[in-house]
């Protein structure tokens, strides 16, 4: 972990006073350079005839990191920082998402049409013909993003409070990259009964429910009832949009290494729900050999301790991760920052494939062990290859609403993943050009199409 | 229920090809003035040498109404109806509302801070101080719009889909008149209990709950019990806005016929929500002898079927709603179209006063009444007096999130209704001019501004 990059996530932007003789600027991005931070955008703010007030931006890889920048800053002679401001929280300050009106209210007259009396009739119709209310509110283009805050991100149990931005950043999403609008909800419950009685008292204005950050086992029962019980679709985005868009990345890898999907060893390192989808449905699209460890090393049939889940996966081989790891060909981690070493990676197969997709610090940094494998990918935006479940969620979702779907499927997932590969073309596939940008424009219109295609195919599209 | 006006909430655009010869336009404006619609735009869509196409905006006054005027342009000799398009129902066509992102995503270095691995600092700030998430989420402006759809508008129980339409109304009115970010809630439970875990589970989102819709005599207890229990504002606005607007109307309204809030005598027909709010509200400002019916007649101590509320307001006399018109000088009906009659009007005592708030259509038509009483009003926005929510509740919670309040307060109620009535100045005073405009810019800031000045005097400001 010491060898993080600066990244967008903490940049600062660094006011300062600066006195106009040569040399001086130039001292403030040695002193910047010299501690590692990465400079952006200068703006000059004022000139007087002595002095310069300009804004720096600059990147650091850390909390510890952006204090040392400060500090080398404030040590300079000759200048003074008139202010720290800290970019990332001021954009998250008052929320992300915002309510917006369809109609205009400018008069009685459209009060009387959008709101009493006029909203009466509309009312009625849905009365008389439930179906209605796709076609007369938002239910048609509405997802609920549920969460209980019992699996932030990779930070934890946090709880609901503590959640809610990521929710509003995946609001923020769905909007920008599929035009849905998601509404974050965040439960101040972790029972699962619970939360599934919440989830179907809510359903009425929704199309689809989108479940997030919820821990694992939980999440796999949460997600099975609500399938079985609301008659709209119903997606756990940290197992399937993982899993999907894991499989779409690994398609594209074993192209690059010339190996079938059938062949290799898998060696998974995460047993939540994450790690669970993607093994299920590595084994839909073939795979064969998978070993999957959690926190306790390889879920082995000596186990006795592991859960239904992990018991799906349990092979005769028992040890630890680095037993795992010898000889296999990809390394899938969906687990903890650092904890897949050097020596690990050393002890695959030939042209070893390593996706590190613990968020936000990879289970290696991509620096560490970059000359060493075929492919690596992680979950970061800051680096290539990155395997972000941004490429799966808004499609599938675009596609099941689009058609009415009344469930999302394991077909649906398949052919979503191939649907992302497929947008790399041959002539572009390169160990850092796996997995399509998440600004393609491309992609949730292809997700879509193959969603669609495949809620028709099996009979669940109602539209 | 006879002489309907005209509204937008039954507006047709008709689009009719024309033939150019004299006369030939005029016959169809005649034939929609002799079925009494109401003849708005007329837009020229396209001309050819020999006719014209043109698009008649025309009000009607119900959907018989709107098919016999429908039914007379079509009669009408080489005149041809191209198509009717019913203007209420497209404009909720989709939905009347969206999530938009307030933030741009155009970059890699965008998603970093807006989301992973960015997002994780705001988490993390947080878990760590848990008022935190009043400044860096939606919280801080977000309002729940719960209901059950057990009582929507004067229509019943039309169930949670049903119901959305409306909610979505009242969130762009949210929206529109104080810039509050307002979501619909829409129960598939009207079990108490369920309703009360529900809302207490998804709260840790909003900075506030509106209550609407719900039935009496659940809401008194759902209400309640969520204000106990729950560390934000909870409002229900069936209640509280009726009660607050009314009490506002009824302050200017006595001013004109120079009678004082303690010696009248007030009828009140209905005691659900609104008609039990309104007469809790009436006593604290003054009021002393308040008859109330329901369906059955006055609420009276000889009765034995009144639930603990309508106790609340048992009187010795007994009778029907006739009986307690004799001699009152204010009506206030919250209950059914036409229940009152022009000969119970009659029996008030001079200068009588009438508030006919029955949505959407009032105890009594307007028109029907208008020139033997002091003053009429309705809930509708199609006459003068609009006795609507719309003037409380958003300076209501504009109020009391902008200064954090833990509750809102009858003392609240009462600020709030002072401030509305005295936006009408002295001089503008009128028989059709009793209460502001909703679209009088002045109300949501005066409302908000009593509301925080109570909560400061009341000691439950928190910011």
């Amino acid at each position: 972990m010491a060898n993080l990059t600066p990244n967008s996530s903490f940049s600062l932007t660094l006011r300062l006073q600066i006195p106009n003789r040569v040399g001086m600027l130039a001292s403030v991005t040695q002193a910047i350079a010299t501690t590692g931070g990465n400079l952006g955008q200068i703006d000059l703010i004022e000139q007087t005839r002595k002095e310069s007030t300009r804004d720096l931006t600059v990147d650091a890889a850390s909390t510890e990191h952006a204090e040392t920048i400060v500090q080398a800053v404030k040590a300079l002679p000759d200048i003074k920082l008139l202010s720290v401001y800290d970019r990332t929280f001021n954009l998250h300050r008052g929320g992300k998402i915002s309510i917006a009106s369809r109609i205009p209210l400018r008069s009685v007259s459209d009060l009387a049409m959008a709101y009493t009396p006029g909203v009466g009739r509309i009312c009625t119709a849905i009365a008389q013909d439930p179906n209605e209310v796709y076609n007369l509110t938002i239910k048609q283009n509405t997802v609920a993003i549920v969460t209980d805050g019992s699996a932030v991100l990779g930070l934890g149990n946090l709880g609901p409070a503590a959640a809610l931005p990521v929710m509003e950043g995946k609001a923020m999403l769905f909007k920008e990259f599929a035009g849905l609008d998601a509404f974050p909800i965040c439960l101040a419950t972790q029972d699962t009964d619970e939360i599934v009685q919440t989830v179907k008292n809510l359903a009425p204005v929704f199309g689809g429910v989108n479940l997030e950050d919820i821990a694992a086992p939980r999440c796999f029962e949460i997600e099975q009832r609500l399938r079985q019980e609301l008659d709209i679709p119903v997606f756990h985005d940290d197992q399937h949009g993982t899993a999907i868009v894991t499989l779409a990345a690994l398609f594209n890898a074993l192209k690059l290494v010339h190996k079938s999907i059938g062949e290799i060893h898998i060696a998974i390192n995460g047993a939540g729900a994450a790690g669970v989808a993607i093994a299920r449905l590595l084994k839909k699209a073939g795979a064969e050999k998978i070993w999957m460890c959690d926190s306790k090393g390889i879920l082995s049939t000596n186990r006795t301790d592991l859960t239904q889940e992990k018991q799906e996966f349990a092979v005769k081989a028992q040890g630890t991760l680095a037993g795992a790891m010898q000889g296999a060909d990809v390394f899938i981690g969906v687990s903890a920052p650092g904890v897949l070493t050097p020596e690990m990676v050393q002890a695959m197969a030939k042209d070893p494939i390593v996706f590190a997709m613990a968020n936000p610090i990879p289970e290696i940094q991509p620096e560490v062990v970059d000359k060493n494998v075929a492919v690596i990918a992680t979950g970061r935006s800051d680096y290539p290859n990155q395997i972000n479940n941004v490429l799966a969620f808004p499609g599938v979702f675009r596609g099941a609403l689009d058609c009415r779907a009344q469930a999302i499927t394991t077909t649906m997932y398949l052919e979503a993943a191939s649907a992302i590969a497929s947008l790399v073309k041959p002539s572009d596939l390169d160990r850092e050009h796996i997995i399509p940008s998440v600004f393609d424009e491309r992609v949730v219109s292809a997700v879509a199409a193959a969603v669609q295609r495949a809620a028709r195919e099996e009979g669940i599209a109602r539209s």
